[in-house]
């Protein structure tokens, strides 16, 4: 019998290569994790966490204009961008340390160099150009922003990689893209002061959504003075003179920002990975292929999160990496489940959403009973700001089961993952009505539709 | 037959009179509903409505000083109490109009009086001294805050209902009580810059709550700057020459503050409303006694909301306002249902509370298996704020249901809602744990936490 020099090698420290490797060294076995940059991956290092604390970061201006309505006075205010990243550099510097301190207490061997396959079971350090063999390799690589390399003047345009580490904030940015990132994105720079302007091919922001979300986030951003360009895309980006850009669309528009943000989807990291040395299969999108257990077409090799393009969310990765090692080291094969994952896009107001659209049900389902809520917020009624929060339920009407949860305002993350538990239990909307109110709540609204507002049969509104 | 003026005569314009008259008007009924003080009731007057708008504005503070740890510098910042009162009044104002809105559009007569029982199916009406009858009369008139008189000097203490219109913001206030109004007005106070003391006979603030809220909240209340006095009580309260309150405790302290304010419990209305002339039964405490179907021992004579001391929150009396209409109007018996009723505490950081505290747990089932985290929010890593988050789920290990959440953070009252519905299905731990995390949130906590941190077997951690 082949001896390796490890159990498990893992590439890739993010969050599916870190948990992989984590909870197989806990267990005794000998593992190696490589990564090239900072452990953590998109999520820490340049994702979820800076994301999340620059949108922290950009709804102060908000708490200082809604205080006035209730009998504060605020002095002048100003923003330091420098600031904002040396903090957000510090944190993610911490949590990097908790990753590898995770897997140092583990027992993992931690390896600062790019990995790649030169077989099924062997893999090249680049750093010392040294080779290792292991028993079971994991690629966990995730993914990148495409650059777009289409588009004339692709390489003066940054993505969400460089957007948090801008060497100064833009007075002007135009956002390509209509996804969650392009839409997280607009929402942080104009928070922070800038002059934003969003351009997207579709017809309205965020196509995979509910109707009432795009409807309702897209109108929300043009109110508080985003602007969204739809149904138009950039044709050339160039450099002025005096260093800003010149963007030209499609629909002839000529647009002077100081950067232009690409956010037009994510490319799975397979590039230059020696896959094809290994005989691992991808896709047309250059996605490693997996069956259900995250095993790839080589019997030794497997993968999972971003590099292979299944859902894109760290939850998932971490998820796989559990089924994995619970299938692989424990002898009990579980596969992972991709059904009514509940999402959050962080752009203000947030929308946070579970299950299926009401535009999908129509397809799927005869009969639907569409509850829905539109309402200012509590706390608009003093700060006197124009928002609304929409709350939507989509029921299907033959046995009153929730098929999915909409919600458009504050906090709707946090709800979405609690009415995910919910969902993924295949609660009724009689659970729902069964349910007090918590009163003074938003999330009260939920439990207190007693009506549908309309139903959906054969795929029309009635 | 006898004939009435009224189907319905309901006494009492808060949230559990004006659903029943408005639903009995609604289907045609002829109703009356008389309330001698403003409509809305305690919640929407001076209770839940100004209290959470109370709330916002001492959240403020806070918002001032994160911004700092996010690259923001904030000028001088100053508070205007009469401006938020102005405020809150313009807003309860709209808010009692949109009350007397639904009456007025469902065909209720409104009666701007006092309306005392003069028998089974009479009523005077104190403003014009008119007999008026009806066949079905409604209590709904709520509670107060008792006055406490047994202590020396409660006359110079304030309440809850003076709290909201305090004619200048107290520089320094002392709240008596232990319940969630001590305790939220405690956290108003002193964010709003009031040097706040609470003062509480008990061992620990929040008695019925599960003990890490307890804890928790009153570890971030002392932590934030609020002092607790906890197994004391006020003994004399006496004004003194310039106009302030000096305060002897039990334990001999004494403090001098500029209001004192008591939140020692509520007491139903039921003073001079003619209840012994009409037969109606009380209990000891003076609450209207009814049965399941909020019928009291007069056949023509019902009662609900806070005067029956069931449970006394908004949501309840409308839901036995509900089911009072379903029953009495449409022959369709339904009792209000008083189980597994969420709730929150809008204190700062908030607690959301469902179903039962692990000690009552503990009581009622041999071995449980108890969840806990413990962490700090991440957009205190940024703010600096020393302030922790707790989530707990108590699971009965036999079945893995669970048997409770409780979270002390922020939006724990919008997390309790929607964990009210879940626990209302009945759902188990197992269904937790098959819900993916939505990241990074708080509430994912919730869905991550697959050991049990401890278990309680036979009332004991082991």
């Amino acid at each position: 019998m082949a001896t390796f020099d490890y159990d498990l090698f893992v590439i890739g420290g993010g969050s599916g290569g870190v948990r992989s490797a984590r909870l197989a060294a806990s267990m005794g076995k000998k593992v190696a994790i490589a990564e090239e940059f900072r452990f953590g991956g998109t999520c820490v290092i340049r994702g979820c966490v800076p994301k999340k604390l620059y949108v922290y970061a950009s709804q102060f201006r908000e708490h200082f204009e809604d205080a006035a309505g209730f009998g504060w006075q605020v002095g002048e205010t100003s923003f330091d961008w420098q600031a904002l990243i040396a903090a957000k550099e510090k944190e993610i510097t911490r949590l990097e340390g908790l990753y590898r301190k995770g897997l140092d207490n583990a027992g993992a061997t931690i390896l600062a160099t790019r990995a790649v396959l030169v077989g099924p079971n062997t893999i090249r350090l680049t750093a010392t150009d040294e080779l290792v063999t292991a028993e079971r390799i994991l690629i966990a690589v995730g993914g990148h922003p495409t650059p777009h390399p289409g588009l004339p003047g692709f390489d003066l345009c940054i993505s969400s990689n460089e957007a948090f580490d801008l060497p100064a904030l833009p007075k002007a940015i135009l956002i390509a893209g209509g996804g969650y990132i392009a839409v997280e994105f607009a929402n942080i720079f104009h928070g922070l002061g800038v002059e934003t302007t969003l351009i997207y091919r579709g017809k309205q922001i965020l196509s995979r959504f509910d109707q009432d979300m795009r409807q309702g986030l897209q109108s929300a951003m043009v109110a508080k003075g985003i602007r969204v360009i739809c149904e138009d895309i950039i044709m050339n980006v160039s450099e002025t003179e005096d260093g800003r850009r010149s963007v030209i669309t499609k629909a002839g528009e000529t647009l002077t920002v100081d950067q232009v943000m690409l956010a037009l989807g994510r490319v799975p990291n397979t590039g230059s990975l020696g896959l094809e040395t290994a005989g691992v299969a991808t896709n047309e999108k250059g996605a490693i292929i997996v069956d259900a257990f995250s095993r790839t077409n080589v019997e030794s090799i497997f993968a999972l999160g971003d590099v292979t393009d299944r859902v894109q969310l760290t939850p998932v990765a971490i998820h796989e990496a559990m089924c994995f090692i619970e299938t692989e080291f424990h002898g009990n094969p579980v596969s992972p489940d991709h059904d009514m994952i509940a999402t959050a896009v962080f752009s203000q107001p947030e929308i946070g959403t579970v299950g299926m659209s009401e535009e999908e049900a129509a397809k799927a389902f005869d009969d639907l009973e569409i509850y829905r809520a539109e309402f200012r917020p509590m706390k608009a009624t003093l700060s006197g700001r124009q928002e609304k929060t929409i709350m939507k339920l989509v029921v299907n009407a033959a046995d009153r089961k929730v098929l999915g949860a909409h919600i458009l305002g504050h906090d709707a993350g946090e709800m979405a993952q609690l009415l995910g538990i919910s969902l993924k239990a295949g609660v009724t909307k009689d659970d729902f009505d069964r349910t007090m109110a918590v009163h003074p709540t938003a999330s009260e609204e939920l439990v207190t539709m007693y009506q549908p507002s309309y139903r959906v049969r054969g795929g029309q509104r009635v």
